[in-house]
């Protein structure tokens, strides 16, 4: 974990969520590592994946995202920022996605990052393989994330299910996908209903989380 | 069935997604049914959950996503097109979800539909239950999509994860956390794959798929 990407997406930087961003450029700054944060409300990063994401179009009667995604790639043709995102996502050994968690999955913006960075040609297909043959094997991922509801929520038996569950697309479908190993997330439960001093905890655990995750045991790997 | 909302997701009006939307528009104004459609990129629908929701904030110097909802519902200051978009809602029977299956789950632009429309204090909270007492109880919804893969890869043992798993978090943490009945999804696979007379086949497959729609058994449903 020598380059560190982060992508963060929280609308207000005095959040909670906001500090555990900043909690984690400060660990890996320390440890000597490089880090990049894409702060994706604060570079007003546009997450619909259309035509504007290329400079120019193969087929503009018949947009086929796909397709100009695979061209694009062979030919340098897509927009700056997205073009931007793409080269960190090479560059990092390590991406932590940083958020807090809406409607069980990642807020529009984040969403959206995957829909246009993840782009065919880049990161899978035209060549590229899935999974145990994709693309990103020598990368590795986490998610750190913020929740509104408790945690007594989302076990085996609470009424959101179970987070292995709600993180699966996430988890499998978007980063094991595309061959990353997947490394168990730091989760912090209702930051909102916390006081100060409970705050202060929950930053020294993630500290703690942060210098054991090298040692954890992945969730997704891809096969040698 | 008689108030129809379609949330249609995709860029290319020309597209087979975008026919399956026609299709369902076309057969439920056959049935004397209203209908709405919001082309979500047709009508450049904003994603991104932010102060932008609003037009006055109650805390402008820290923003809280929830709780701003929560006052905005109560004193009608949210945006006008989002406002638009909850009358919608709130006016409808039945809510289709017209998309592409983008990264195992809603495009973006769509999932940040569900971001800002189905608000704190509007769709749930601030008194208003969840699950078995979600507000939209009385509301039915199902998705019509299409996907990249083909149906293989989305079997028990496929190499993507079955689709009960996929859909999890939009079928039960979004919709029947509204209170919804959930009705089983449209699935087109691979139609960039089709010709012109499979394609046709596929609408006919549709058409059926519509035409027995209120008579399926529901994935979930609100107990009463």
């Amino acid at each position: 974990m020598k380059k560190i990407l982060i992508v963060h997406a929280h609308p207000e930087t005095q959040s909670f969520c906001s500090s555990l961003k900043n909690t984690a450029l400060e660990y890996f700054k320390q440890q000597g590592s490089e880090v990049i944060i894409s702060d994706l409300y604060g570079m007003s990063f546009n997450p619909i994946g259309n035509t504007s994401d290329f400079t120019v179009l193969q087929s503009p009667d018949f947009f086929k995202y796909q397709a100009e995604q695979t061209h694009a790639f062979k030919n340098n043709l897509f927009e700056q920022q997205l073009k931007a995102e793409m080269d960190k996502l090479e560059w990092c050994d390590t991406v932590i996605f940083n958020f807090p968690l809406w409607w069980f999955g990642f807020p529009a913006i984040l969403k959206g990052w995957i829909d246009r960075v993840f782009a065919m040609g880049f990161a899978y297909g035209a060549g590229k393989g899935v999974y145990d043959n994709g693309t990103f094997k020598d990368k590795t991922a986490f998610l750190t994330f913020t929740t509104g509801g408790p945690e007594l929520a989302y076990g085996q038996t609470g009424k959101n299910g179970d987070l292995e569950s709600i993180l699966f697309p996430i988890h499998h479908g978007m980063l094991y996908f595309t061959g990353m190993t997947v490394l168990p997330p730091f989760i912090s439960f209702s930051p909102a209903r916390l006081d100060d001093e409970q705050r202060i905890q929950e930053i020294k655990r993630y500290k703690k989380y942060l210098s054991e995750i090298k040692k954890s045991k992945p969730i997704y790997k891809a096969a040698n």
